[in-house]
Parts: structure tokens; sequence; C-alpha cells
């Protein structure tokens, strides 16, 4: 068994320490949290720390932290020369203390508390130092998910901008859905099955080939009709940006 | 058996062919191309019509042509006090022609030719001028689709924006993600799952709730980071203009 230590209580470690413990190849040897109590309905309260002194050493110790608190946390590892990597797809692998050899272990997903998330079929994106340790990273993250793929930090930040586009603004889109539809007694629910389809479209379709709307159509009556037709300038403001973008891509074609 | 005249060849037309075909409630008694070798993969020959003289009257005539055609394609029908529907999302029910009885049947749904569609979730968009035209028009849409919605022509504005935001838009997200993924070596399949979730989610959790990612955080390390990586001044606007309405929408709620 691949022994595993998980650093952090937040989402992430939360849905790690799930999917490890549902894994038959891989072992969670401790966990570290400042607050035990946070993580007691997941993890034996034995292997649960939070003093960096009890941290005992383990093959593969992922630190799923925020972003900003990466650095300090992996200078306070009481250990030297082991394999220790971070789930961040914005930082690069150097913002590891190198004095353990670096990883990272990168799911690219979104994850909220409050909906479970098959792991199956979450790609991994993964980086090391050497390839011993890429080995059992992809060991690691082969024992919870279908999708792995070698990205390195320069790809990885590609990666995690384009995710901001799919992921939070197609969100924002949505939430923008939803307050127009409120606004005028709407049910968002009547929507759900094109927000559904649209996504879907995009196993089969390339998004070029799936654009369609006023914007791609260049129909210019419906578009100023649609611009009139919202009042709050912020809305205004995107539809503008977006339609524009839309058309200036068709040309690009 | 209710009879129903489609007049038009396009995307919509079509798929509204097809589902009708597959409906033992409803029979297509004509459809109006001008051209009929377009539609005769879909459609007896004898059935389809290219001049206006040979339109019969049927139950329901339903007009499915671009939005800028539906008002003189209703006023070349050869008859009076007649049930006609248009079915577009931006166009009021009053562009008809006021010689028939009047009504729209808009499916809320992105029609592309090469993708198949499942009728019966798609939310049908109901409007007609008296209760007994609309149960006629209940009748035909409850014949392919369990979702059937009363909506009148101002609320169908609304959800026609509503629809470019979580379609339109959402989809030219998902073609910049691909461009940033291609300009940078990584496959854009990696993202593929990730659209799947942040689309499933909202079967679940309210937009407001879903929302993750820099913006939100107010992380404004990461979101320098990606604006300093986006090298195109499209990119880079879409980003910043996203992100502060991401974060100004934290603050209202």
């Amino acid at each position: 068994m691949i022994q595993i230590t998980i650093i952090g209580s937040g989402n992430v470690a939360q849905h790690l320490i799930k999917a490890f413990d549902a894994s038959k190849t891989v072992e969670i040897k401790q966990v570290f949290s400042r607050n035990k109590e946070a993580l007691s309905h997941l993890v034996a309260y034995e292997k649960i720390v939070s003093d960096y002194s009890e941290l005992q050493t383990a093959d593969l110790h992922i630190i799923a932290v925020s972003d900003n608190a990466i650095s300090e946390v992996s200078e306070q590892l009481p250990f030297n020369n082991q394999f220790v990597v971070h789930t961040s797809g914005t930082s690069p692998i150097d913002v590891l203390d190198e004095k353990n050899r670096r990883g990272v272990f990168y799911p690219l997903q979104t994850f909220s508390k409050s909906k479970n998330v098959d792991y199956s079929v979450i790609p991994f994106c993964l980086e090391a130092e050497n390839t011993v340790d890429f080995k059992l990273l992809e060991s690691v993250a082969k024992s919870i998910s279908t999708a792995v793929y070698l990205i390195n930090s320069e790809q990885r930040k590609a990666l995690h901008v384009a995710a901001v586009f799919v992921n939070n603004f197609t969100n924002h889109l949505y939430q923008i859905g939803q307050e127009i539809c409120e606004e005028n007694q709407v049910p968002f629910a009547i929507l759900r099955p094109l927000i559904q389809e649209t996504a879907d479209k995009i196993n089969t379709l390339d998004p070029n080939e799936a654009q369609t709307g006023p914007a791609k159509r260049e129909d210019s009556n419906t578009i100023n009709a649609h611009l009139a037709f919202l009042e709050d300038e912020n809305k205004k403001n995107i539809y503008k940006i977006l339609t524009q973008s839309i058309q200036d891509n068709g040309k690009k074609l």
C-alpha cells in the first residue's frame, strides 16, 4: 500500500480523503489540520495531527491548502528529501521548499462541499522532478481516476486560466441568466435543459461548430432588441463584449 | 389525430418534423418548403408543397422560419381565421398577420443540424390569444415534450435574452478555453469533465452557491497572474469584466 499524508482540511483535502478512502492501493497515513474536529467525520481521530512536529514521513505528502499558504506550509514540514506535492492549478512546482523532492497533483475540478464528485472521471494533472516520483504520483492518481495527464508548470498555468473561463465565468453567466428570469417572473428551471445541452454538445462537437445565436448569425435586429431589453449597465456591457468577441471569432475562422 | 402543417425547412422545422413523426397524437398534414428536395428524406414527397396556393387548412399551422421572415410568411397564407403560430423566442405574438388566430410555439433549445436532440425534455413555451387555441397547442407540445409552459410575449423576451447568456455566450467561453489550450499544447479534452460538472451542478445548486474561483475568493494574486498570462487584449478584457461582475455580485448578496 502506498502511504499518503494530506496537509489541509479544506474542500480539496476533504474530497481527496474521501476518494483515497475508497481506493484499494493507497492508504492515508496522517492528516494535518489545525482543527481536528473539522475532519473527525472523515478520518480516524488518531490519524489527525495539528502540530507539524507530529508529522511522520510517508511515500507522498499532499499539501492541499490555499495557494498563498503552500510555500510556508512546505517550509514547516519537519523532514527533508521526502516527496511533497501541492494541488494548485496556479502555483508553479517551485513554490514548494526545495528541501524536499517536489511535485504537483492537480485535480482539475470544481469542488463544492455540498455536492459529491465522481472522481473516476476527474483529470489529474501531474508533475514531478524525477521519473521515479512521477511514477509514484501516477499510481496514486490512477488509484482514483482514469484520466491522468503529465502537465508541466507552464501548461498547467494555461489550463487553469482556461478552466476559469469554462467553469467560473460560465457559472457566472448562469447566474446572470437566473437574475434575468427572476426579474421577469420566469422560472429559471426552463433554462436547465438548455444549460445541459450546451455542455453535452461539447462532448461531440467542437465549440466553433456548436456556436449558434444572434451574434453568430450577425442578426443585429435581435442584438439591438436584447440590448434595449437589458436595463442593467453591467449585463449590457457583458452582452456587447461577448457578442463582439463571437463576431470577431467568426471572421478569424 | 391533430393535423399540423409546418411552414419552413430549416433546423427548427426539420427537428419538429422528426419529433411529430414519432408522436402518436399528431399528424403532419403538409410541409411548405421552397426546395422540395431539402425535406424529401423526412416527409412523404406528396405532403411537401412549394407554392402558398397549395396550402390547405389544418388544426395548427407552425411557421418555423427566420425571425425577419415570419411577418411576410404569415401574410402569404391563403386562408383566414385559422390557428397560426411561430416558433421564435424573440418575436412577439403580433408579428403574425391578424387575419388568422395567433399563437407562439417556442422550443427553448439549441438546434444543430449535426446533433440529435431528446425532445421529451425540451421546454416548450406556449402562448395563444384564446383558451381553446392554447389547449390545442398544449396537447401538441405534450405529444412530444414533458416540459410545457405558458409564457407571454414579455416573459419570452426575457427568456430569450437569458438563453443567449447561458447558451451562446457560455459556448463562446468554451471556445476561448479551447483556444487557450491549443495555444499552449494542452489537450482541450482535459476540460470536458469540468464543463460537464459545471453544468450538472446547476441541477442541484443555485448558481450563486455554485460559484467558485479566484474572482469569488477575491484572490487578486491569481487574477493578476492570469491577466499577465493572457496576451490577447480581447480575452484579457473579457476576463476583467466577468471577474468584476462576479465580485460586484458577491457584494450584492
